[in-house]
């Protein structure tokens, strides 16, 4: 499982300050414990700080980078972030994101042949946010065709469903499900992924959800996460599913992680 | 969710001797709990008894049915104790179970005639026992074209698609998803049941697994489970995946469960 660790983030609470004044060691420290716990990817987002987004986010990257080798995955909506942050990252990031919607796929791609990266693709365009099956495969589709004719590699492409709230829509997991199913299916080598959290959205006992539907994404064939791998009950469900799903040869790596006391 | 409560069985540790000292309270107390707990059948087993099985079988429908209105599983695989059992039962009783097996299905569909019960029909045969989505697939169809051309309906069939260790065969898993999810879109109206330890037999971490499992096979379509709903983490991730996969119209379910303390 490629595990793309969430927690620098600026929404979350604490982080904030720490970009803000630059703090060089807590963020250090919060990538540091995010590859020990297994990510394979560091996000770096600092989209609340608006007019200072591309100058915080390049020094994210800098930051980070200056203690580990860690790739990261560069998380904004604004291709001036991206461009100022890419123009430091050293190795293939990851893009966190593209759309097919006017205004973003250009620039964004642009960054994607500079850089070589990899890039999460957004299943949506600029006919809105998709709520079906349907919707969510004919973006996806019409993204992919755009992204492999710009000279993009299917396994650089990271397609995300875009979960939805369950609470408002019982389908949407399942529409989820059925999506990343076909996805992985059609499109060999390719790669999904997914936030997690929005699924539980306006229900309690968030973190029981958001734990279960991970085993229903990656039974459909989900092949990357974003999530915080310090959420141990998180990190035990991804063993599991991993095991289940036929991916885990001989079950080692479960094992491995019962042995090392990660499923306690 | 249909679930069968599993603890009033003799393999269980205490079980055996409170059945041989036909100890009343002892299993009355044990089949209350479980029907507090959320259980639609109480499973009542006591093959490791060989010779008295019949009479104790028939004891622990008459003791059970005493204190509550439950309706039990009566589960075993010899005919004779399962006709002794019926005998006594009050209500529709669930019998776990049928396959197609020679010396085995004459008898049980009988009973399921004389008794209007329903019934756990094993996806195998005189073929032996599956290990491929498409062994499955063959047995229970022809054990469905059986059974219902012998005057069962289709709704009184519980198919158990039979899960083995994904220890010895990482595929067992899948294999068991794809089955339960062409069953359920096949045969309009039909019931599919798994006992889930077998999965993680020779494994550590099991508890993880099982519960694990329970949320693939209710996203391909479950809808019985033999389980022991005092398990209270194996409860939650039954709520959890009966929310996400839609069937718990507005998460009603899952947000009473967390009201009631069941979720913690």
């Amino acid at each position: 499982m490629i595990i793309v660790g969430e927690r620098i983030n600026t929404s979350r609470k604490g982080l904030e300050p720490a970009v803000k004044s630059r703090d060089a060691a807590f963020i250090q420290a919060e990538a540091e414990s995010q590859l020990k716990a297994g990510s394979t990817y560091i996000d770096v987002n600092c989209g609340t700080l608006l007019g200072d987004e591309p100058e915080a986010l390049s020094w994210l990257v800098r930051t980070v980078q200056e203690k580990t080798d860690a790739a990261l995955c560069i998380d904004s909506p604004n291709p001036a972030a991206l461009a100022a942050a890419l123009k430091f990252h050293k190795g293939k990031a990851l893009i966190n994101s593209i759309s097919g919607e006017s205004g973003r796929y250009e620039p964004v791609v642009s960054l994607i042949q500079e850089y070589k990266a990899s890039v999460v693709a957004l299943a949506m365009d600029d006919a809105g946010m998709p709520s079906t099956v349907k919707d969510r495969l004919a973006a996806a589709d019409r993204l992919i065709t755009r992204l492999t004719k710009d000279g993009v590699a299917v396994e650089d492409i990271y397609i995300d469903p875009l979960i939805q709230p369950i609470s408002t829509d019982g389908t949407q997991a399942m529409a989820v499900f059925e999506t990343i199913s076909t996805i992985m299916k059609a499109y060999p080598g390719i790669h999904t992924i997914c936030g997690l959290s929005n699924v539980s959205f306006g229900l309690p006992g968030r973190g029981l959800l958001n734990r279960s539907f991970v085993i229903m994404c990656i039974t459909a064939g989900l092949d990357a996460v974003i999530c915080d791998p310090l959420n141990t009950e998180m990190i035990k469900a991804i063993y599991a599913a991993e095991a289940l799903s036929g991916r885990d040869e001989f079950c080692m790596e479960y094992i491995d992680a019962f042995r090392a006391g990660r499923l306690a």
